[in-house]
């Protein structure tokens, strides 16, 4: 059943199936959060996606403490593909990796994967908090999907198992990449080729490691201006780039 | 005198005149961060840039509480244009507003400008702590200027006197707005167009606000793709792309 109805405003992600008459929970987390942050209770409208069955209009059935349940009833949104576009990245600290999860999410990257390199600070990564990111920026940017989030590799073993088929966009501070808009732009790259970004660590990628990149037929170099940015910029600046001139945006 | 030094890893924004044999103070802040986090002293060596001379080293000639004396020796770059862009937002809560002017240092925006619209929550802006934001990000970004900041006025006031050889791309996320890559791209936007972006705040620019706009002779709409951004990654996304494709990304 497909209607014209406005999607409900407060959306959440949810892993069970969705269709019309199935009811579902929630996590303890949303409860509490549609109970006591939102204030609704029993009939109260809400969203629910899970990256497969599109968006589904659903009502509040039953609500408690550390529970709900919602009786799913019209779906509101097909689901639509996303942009096969991965975000490699070196782990940063605590708040910059919440905020580089929850862009990346704005910003429609599929999967989220850190990777260990020669100057990376960071020694663990909360893949768990990452995740959580992903999925509160899905819920509040009308996204249809959570992106995938990988546990961390080092650079070996990410180029080890690398699928060669997916075009590995690595981000080059040394002044002497080609620019970005020259990569990304069509002419160079077939649309739908699958894609990934890889951003270095504060201290950039290591020159043996930027040597050993270039060296890969299924590796492209990419400048992103004349100015410094942070790696978190870095990875919001690219995603935004590709978006925009590979991904869908330009549709 | 121009060598091929090394810039100093250190870099410090100061208002005072650089030329080689002048002597310049910085602000009680800069002295602290000098003495006390960096834990320099005298003889140590210093970058000085100031938005028009270049950049150039210098070496801390006297260093005491809340003051420091720098002398200035050596010129290690040139002065270098920026691009003409204008960062123009709607304020948002303080963390985030932080954000955007570090961000948009970052990614080259010469100037920004808070602009009060219908939909706008925040009713003051503290230019200062937006100034110290972009300050302390070009001084970390071996940008060479900091972005001019200028006091918030409304919608109207900005429209009323708007310089009308100034392009302005309005951010518009009502998804009917072309692409950023055709809007930005080389072949309706002749390189060297001074530019100017407007986001709105976190509910979107007004329909009448929007209708307005679109009438103005020197307004550009444009569209970010399919998800709904927040603010500051909108004007990030935005700030990036016109890098990318009208800005000095592509040179």
């Amino acid at each position: 059943m497909e209607h014209d109805e406005e999607p409900a405003k407060i959306r959440l992600f949810v892993e069970a199936e969705l269709d019309a008459g199935v009811s579902v929970g929630v996590t303890a987390q949303q409860a509490h959060y549609l109970k006591h942050v939102l204030r609704l209770g029993t009939g109260a409208s809400v969203g629910l996606f899970n990256g497969r069955d599109g968006e589904w209009a659903a009502r509040i059935d039953g609500i408690g403490r550390g529970w709900a349940s919602l009786a799913v009833h019209t779906r509101t949104r097909p689901q639509r593909p996303d942009p096969d576009l991965w975000l490699v990245f070196a782990p940063i600290r605590r708040a910059r990796i919440d905020f580089v999860a929850q862009k990346a999410t704005e910003l429609g990257a599929a999967l989220l994967w850190p990777v260990f390199t020669q100057f990376t600070v960071m020694s663990r990564v909360n893949t768990e908090r990452l995740r959580a990111n992903a999925i509160e920026a899905a819920e509040q940017s009308e996204r249809l999907s959570v992106p995938a989030v990988r546990e961390p590799v080092s650079l070996d073993t990410l180029l080890a198992g690398w699928p060669t088929d997916r075009r590995l966009f690595v981000c080059d501070e040394t002044g002497t990449a080609p620019p970005v808009a020259t990569v990304f732009g069509a002419s160079t790259l077939p649309r739908g080729t699958p894609a990934a970004l890889l951003i270095g660590p504060e201290g950039g990628l290591a020159g043996a490691e930027l040597d050993r990149l270039a060296k890969l037929p299924f590796v492209s170099r990419v400048g992103l201006g004349p100015r410094v940015l942070r790696a978190d910029t870095a990875a919001l600046a690219a995603l935004a780039c590709w978006q925009a001139l590979a991904g869908d945006w330009s549709d």
